[in-house]
């Protein structure tokens, strides 16, 4: 759907380009970006259905993820396109791409790798479980985060 | 973590009210609402592991789900509190709750009844795959909507 020949490098046009312009594809129009032009990101993992994490994308992001197969978010923190794994090295590959019925949510199924989608260490980013009227972490650290994170280091 | 003999369809006091507040609770405060006061909350079924929809939460929403067990949303469009399956008959009860590591989502797990979650008729809202550049409809429409939707009737 877009040219292959493009690299991932190529500096995007500040506005409408026509033709070239890879962000003009109409399964793209089906999405329902919000006022920030974002949309909601689920992302679950293959194998195990465990929901990993939960992040946003512009238009950018998601045609970037599906370009390269590699999940792309937009941080909201940094204000830039992050692809996960970017710094950590826990990139994930899409083995799937769904969106819901009102088109303002996509659903990825991933490969994740390390098992660690968490900046925690953990597995999951949802580790913390209501028990009794107090959030608990029950998920272990499978690895300190100091050691993947190169700003860390 | 409330008062159980509280009745569901007592009215909310219109402001902060001490100790009679049941929003008043530890747990509450971990949770971090946005600047429209709201949470992202992730579906996912219990046994099959499918995410069956995301919706929105305000602190009254969750802590109504906490205190009932009945999955209960803050729906955008109607600007109010959401039973899911109030219309429809489809209600979810709510087997855990957990939290991300910043605290702006919530996973809750629970059993669907009806085995249907959204209002199309189908079991997850997430049935569009991105298929080759389009997005496909590949699950099935389990139960004509107009079957279950009293205002439609």
């Amino acid at each position: 759907m877009t040219d292959p020949n493009t690299p991932a490098e190529a500096p995007r046009p500040p506005g409408p380009s026509a033709a070239a312009d890879p962000l003009a594809v109409p399964w793209l129009d089906a999405v329902r970006f919000d006022a920030a032009g974002l949309v909601t990101a689920v992302v679950q993992e293959a194998g195990s259905g465990r929901v990993l994490m939960v992040a946003w994308m512009n238009r950018e992001a998601l045609a970037e993820t599906v370009r390269s197969g590699r999940a792309t978010y937009w941080s909201r923190s940094r204000g830039r396109l992050w692809r996960k794994g970017e710094s950590s090295g826990h990139d994930q590959s899409v083995r799937e791409i769904r969106l819901d019925c009102d088109g303002d949510t996509v659903l990825l199924t991933v490969e994740q790798a390390g098992g660690i989608a968490c900046h925690t260490g953990r597995h999951s980013c949802f580790f913390s479980r209501l028990d009794d009227g107090r959030w608990l972490a029950v998920d272990p650290v499978l690895r300190d985060p100091r050691s993947f994170y190169r700003e860390s280091e």
